[in-house]
């Protein structure tokens, strides 16, 4: 029973065979291969709009390509102050942007608060020379504590950005997990509601390694520029097919969605249970696959004990990551363990 | 019948079955893995040497993850005036090390020129302010012309530095081609002749795609700095153990030297059959898995009827890659058709 | 009467002099001039320890440069949210230090408050390699609130670091004036206390154009790397001794102390005239030249009225700065003016 | 009879009086002052058309600023292997622009040949991700050899980039020399040319540090990004206006093209002096106010005798460099003592 993060878990097999199927006879490298172009267009129809998708090995990469022709060198990156981009990435957004100003924002739940978006605003002045200018909001979805920013709440922060030069990012590792939560369509939670630039993460949903950064049309004369990036970082792989593959598989027959679903599931069940336990706290609304929980010790002991791995906090509090693969007989006898 | 590049080419099957065989439950993310552990295990045999290892997705990738911490960002990096650190990189060494300056050398045969070599060091003073100093020389084995620096050519070029606090860097995207051909180990190719780091890839040969960098005795210290590297630069993979798994299957009973030997022979063949044509000139050495050759346009236009694909250069020659998987009839009615 | 900034302050005549004395014959360039090397021993007593000294052409580049060699690209810098390296140099440290993290730090007085310092540490893990360590923490004296840390105040803060591989940059823009208003030494206030490098500033304190990062005895050996930054920056300017005759004179006879002891006493007058104005309100200690203060509009209108330039902050308050040459009568007419 | 360098000079009293002219109260900081704001207008009288000029301490700071506007990051910057701008700024081209490459071309005298840059532009293709573009070339002039290119010659290069998105950039340490040199006018030998920029260089003709970056109408649009470079950069110095009052005065009755012709014609006697020597050789035309020679040991040793310094190149060739204030009779009394 491995809860430490969805990073460990396996591929879909699913994904596995496509890997298979796509390694049949020469193809064109960089990118430029058949199944790339056919996730491209499966993506136009998911995303209902016009688009350009480049794919990546990590999400961490994927944020950094995307935030490198979103924001200039010397601008200012809005984020929550629990940010990926600015607490778990060693400093990759700077590095891919030339050195640009991660700005970090408070908010319950990792969700920005308008107050805070507001303050810096008021703060932060355009055109003043001596000050980097804000040119990026970046919101995760899911964010950093499990919880999803709803349609109303992207299109608010983002309509603050409005009278800027300034774009929207999401950083989407866990998007799948936001979607399927909210009920939305992904039109709905991205470009429809702000959203310049989505990184869609399978990674932690099924894939073996495949991220993708996603131009919606707002941004779309980007794409080159982008493309220059992937080859500079690294990140245009040579047998790109591999990626798309994965990503083909994924998408089909909305498996992706199927396997987020799965998840998020779990982790609903397993936070009703964590919540039954006495002296156990749910710390943030389980909108996705992730619990955070402030969990008694001797409790916690018993988790371990009955064979669960999940992650301690440095405030205490314990992560527990569901993944499309864990089953609910799991949760039912962690809890059983755990009581 | 495609000659256009090795990185067109399938993945072996081995490595397919290596993937899916990985792909069985929970297992730690970000390298830290068992299979990346035994992988190193295995490389420390096949260089006979304590040595580090870390796993990319691009040649490119390798290449500037290793220039950025044998260069600092003020220093010079000397290489082939037709390196694909210089050519063909959009400037990823020039990114990842802040920006280094590579001073490109003049050299038949994609060699460095000894008396080039030797020029270069005389301009540049060390210890002198205003001027960038030479801290790397990067050789390429095989070379961009396909040839193969023999051990001791390595050793010459290496010794040149031996008085300034530089260091040797090997891309060997091509490694496993130059060593067949050559006949020596890989010890006596890399640390032996005073190579410090190698970025040894297997993506050209066989891989779906793997590239590793390895750190050699004289600087293990610098790991530490590497892998912040790899995680700044986006290509700490999260489920690592699949890239891993494919250098496992690739390096087990040594069959990453045995599509080496297929190619290269494959490319032997193919080089015979071209002399043979009437006006066809045979540019450089043969000693690995590329040909370049000046050939008729009438002789060419036959090639490509006869279902060929490979790349005419900007100065007319044309480049012929063979790969793991070329086989032998196919050259054989390659050359027939081009009579 | 120009109350906007000590930067709009003419220079002091006795550096006027000392760059027309410094205009005979030919000098060495780029610093290797014979007053130069004389201000580092002039330095060198005033600090009471060996050190280093290079010099630049504003606040900006002395911060930039220091910070160059003290933090890796990355890494994390801890400063204030109001300090000038974060809000007001146009993204600067990020540019010289290759992309390092500034995290901003909350405190009143825009002093960094030990429990924010604590949390910080807390927080950010060491040898994490997901993660942007901590290598700085900058002080600003005086802060950007005109409030000067005590030595016990700089030397609390330096001490959190000591367990880490981290080092203390001190932004001294203004640090003559925290100097003279604290009354300890200049070496009670840097290395004593634990500070490694000082920015240490004179064009706001009668220079015309003369800064110089100094580095105490735990960071010579970084001198080198120092010289190269400020050559790659471009602030290697060809006639330096045109700089260090500045420096010269400035030192000369503590004339440094006085100018600063004199701005800071206007500024104690004005913050007395002031504060007896009906409805203003003194918003932090006037420790050095700079005045923050909520000034009812009538008052400020009459202010100005009387021919006073001063800023009025976003958030509705006032900055007034004295500088080295404003006049005890003007802080009088000023006064009157208001009432 | 100092011939090191026209850095080790001192400034012209002209200059230094403006300077003490201009510390008159107190005056808009950061490049707003009025003096600024004169050199501007009178820089668009001397150059007959719309610019924008600001101002840096060093030729290495104009030039890299200049550079990182005119230059993305993945660009390539063509030069004559012996620029200033590869060979003595220790990378700061690099630093600006964000990891720029400079690639090196050949050519007698220090101008670069038609053939090499033709070869280069036909090598590096436009619109291939996989190459770093063309996308600036850079001009000095007078050359690192002290030759000056024509009005011809300069449009003859520039051209040739004229189907590119590209860019000419002109540094100019020692346009003046050129200028006068050839006798045409700033329009003719820049924008007129194609030059887009120009690095216009005070310093080493009579101000104590004092250098102009220059946008021609084809660029005034990246002036706004070149500000903000320039406060980035650390170059945006408080108090501007010192830095203005040099070129006020140095532009003002023309005096720059005064002492550039003196020191020009002090470059031309010593070479005929020089010239007349046994086994004396000259080894570039003498277009300014730098000769660079091949003289015999004795007769060196006798010039060094008679108290006369200058560099020895590596290559044991001698650079001597006249200055505004080389005196004829230096000149002479030279001479006499070599023979």
């Amino acid at each position: 029973m491995n809860f430490l993060s969805d990073t460990t878990a396996p591929a879909h097999p699913k994904l596995i065979e496509a890997i298979g199927a796509a390694n049949t006879g020469f193809e064109a490298s960089y990118g430029q291969d058949a199944i790339s172009a056919r996730v491209e267009a499966r993506l136009r129809e998911i995303f209902e709009c016009e688009l350009k998708v480049l794919f990546a090995v990590s999400g961490t990469a994927s944020n950094a390509l995307a935030l490198s022709v979103l924001c200039p060198a010397d601008g200012v990156i809005l984020c929550h102050d629990e940010a990926h981009i600015h607490r778990d990435e060693r400093g990759a957004p700077e590095f891919y942007t030339g050195g640009a100003k991660l700005v970090p924002l408070a908010g319950a739940h990792a969700k920005i608060e308008l107050s805070a978006l507001d303050r810096v605003l008021a703060e932060i002045p355009e055109g003043f020379v001596h000050t980097s200018p804000v040119r990026v909001l970046s919101l995760s979805n899911l964010t950093e504590s499990g919880t999803a920013y709803t349609v109303a709440e992207v299109a608010e922060r983002a309509d603050r950005l409005k009278h800027r030069p300034a774009l929207i990012h999401m950083d989407g590792a866990r998007f799948a997990n936001a979607l399927v939560s909210l009920g939305c369509t992904p039109a709905e939670l991205t470009w429809k509601a702000g959203v310049d630039a989505l990184c869609f993460g399978a990674t932690k949903n099924g894939a073996l390694g495949a991220e993708a950064v996603v131009l919606f049309p707002s941004v779309l004369d980007r794409f080159e520029a982008l493309q220059a990036r992937q080859k500079r970082g690294g990140h245009m792989a040579p047998k790109m097919r591999f990626m798309a593959a994965q990503f083909e598989a994924w998408l089909d027959g909305d498996l992706w969605l199927d396997l987020a679903r799965a998840a998020n599931a779990r982790a609903t069940e397993l936070a009703a249970g964590l919540a039954g336990l006495p002296g156990v706290e749910i710390l943030h609304p389980v909108d996705g696959n992730e619990i955070f929980a402030r969990i008694p010790e001797p409790v916690a002991a018993r988790m371990r004990a009955g064979g669960a791995g999940f992650y301690q906090w440095p405030d205490g509090s314990a992560r527990l990551v569901t993944s499309w693969c864990t089953r609910a007989d799991e949760i039912k006898s962690l809890i059983a363990a755990a009581v």
